[in-house]
């Protein structure tokens, strides 16, 4: 594509690196700055340096903060007794927004990849296993939340067998036929899965 | 939505603030730009500040324009007897891109549109009229290439009002059938102009 102007082609260069945006829709975006007051470029441009330079990592559960300790770590409220175990910030959130879970969370950083080239080391499964051993530690139930891939169960495996020893108990997750789901149009692997995982009736 | 961090959130609100992004996208973005090298927000945001800073209109035809007249208009190699109008300079870009097209533009800024509140003051006719009666202009033919609209054709036909008694050729882009549309999906309207504006076949 040619652009009029060096400008507009170095702003679409760069909202084009974002994941999901296409060199249209980033031209889309920056002639929408370009209509807007000044200040509404500037405060996007503010608020995602900002992002950057002064986000930090919670150091108890490695969770997105704006503090040393995030304020989910910090919430005396929340249930300390449990901890659900998480990939990224993003299925943490998804989780929060589900008003279902009030206990803590342990992001993982991802999960075990070989083949992305992703070991146990770069995960934050040492940091987990100190803060269960922890002597104030008050954490009896450890629930892992992870992908339904290879990958997710591979590390979900991991993790189990590293928490064996500890003194907690380990729950995952149900695996199921969504919600909202028809049953013809199920995967078997879901629909095998959701048949040897039956649960008493509760209606 | 709940997020673990103020700068997140107010991440997430600006970006969700351009067109065509929801919150999620908007987030997904966010945590992208957290997982990359600093440089990368850096300078994303700065070609953003600068985009919206240091671009210039051309004084000739109003394009997007890194110096007060644009490269199309200081290209002597364009065709300068040919004219093409156009609403933005999306559509400018558009036009390039075919390069069917080796003439100069003048970008109108949008199109008369009463509901809308645009008026023909609002948009830069006048500067087409002063730009066709320049003493050294050598302007023979004005391509109107707007919007197949109501408001697209009510500025056609303002423009071609005030531009009646100037010794210019008007000429407006092709209505029709789009090349690799089958007839019978194509609209009555589409259908029934290109079978009144049919041409001598040139197979």
């Amino acid at each position: 594509m040619e652009y009029p102007s060096k400008l507009i082609e170095d702003a679409v260069n760069e909202i084009a690196k974002l994941p999901g945006i296409g060199k249209k829709s980033a031209l889309r975006m920056a002639l929408h700055l370009l209509k807007q007051d000044e200040d509404r470029t500037q405060s996007l441009a503010g608020a995602l340096v900002d992002l950057r330079t002064k986000t930090q990592y919670c150091k108890v559960c490695h969770n997105i903060a704006d503090a040393p300790v995030c304020s989910i770590c910090q919430n005396p409220q929340r249930d300390q007794s449990i901890v659900c175990v998480v990939e990224t910030a993003t299925d943490l959130i998804a989780i929060e927004n589900t008003s279902q879970y009030r206990g803590l969370y342990h992001v993982l950083g991802g999960v075990i990849s070989p083949l992305e080239g992703v070991s146990p080391s770069d995960l934050t499964i040492d940091s987990l296993l100190q803060r269960i051993q922890d002597e104030n530690s008050e954490v009896k139930e450890v629930l892992l939340a992870l992908s339904a891939t290879m990958e997710g169960d591979t590390t979900s495996f991991f993790i189990t067998k590293k928490l064996k020893p500890l003194d907690v108990k380990i729950t995952t997750i149900a695996r199921g036929v969504p919600i909202g789901s028809e049953l013809e149009y199920t995967d078997e692997i879901t629909l095998g899965r959701s048949i040897v995982g039956r649960k008493a009736y509760e209606g």
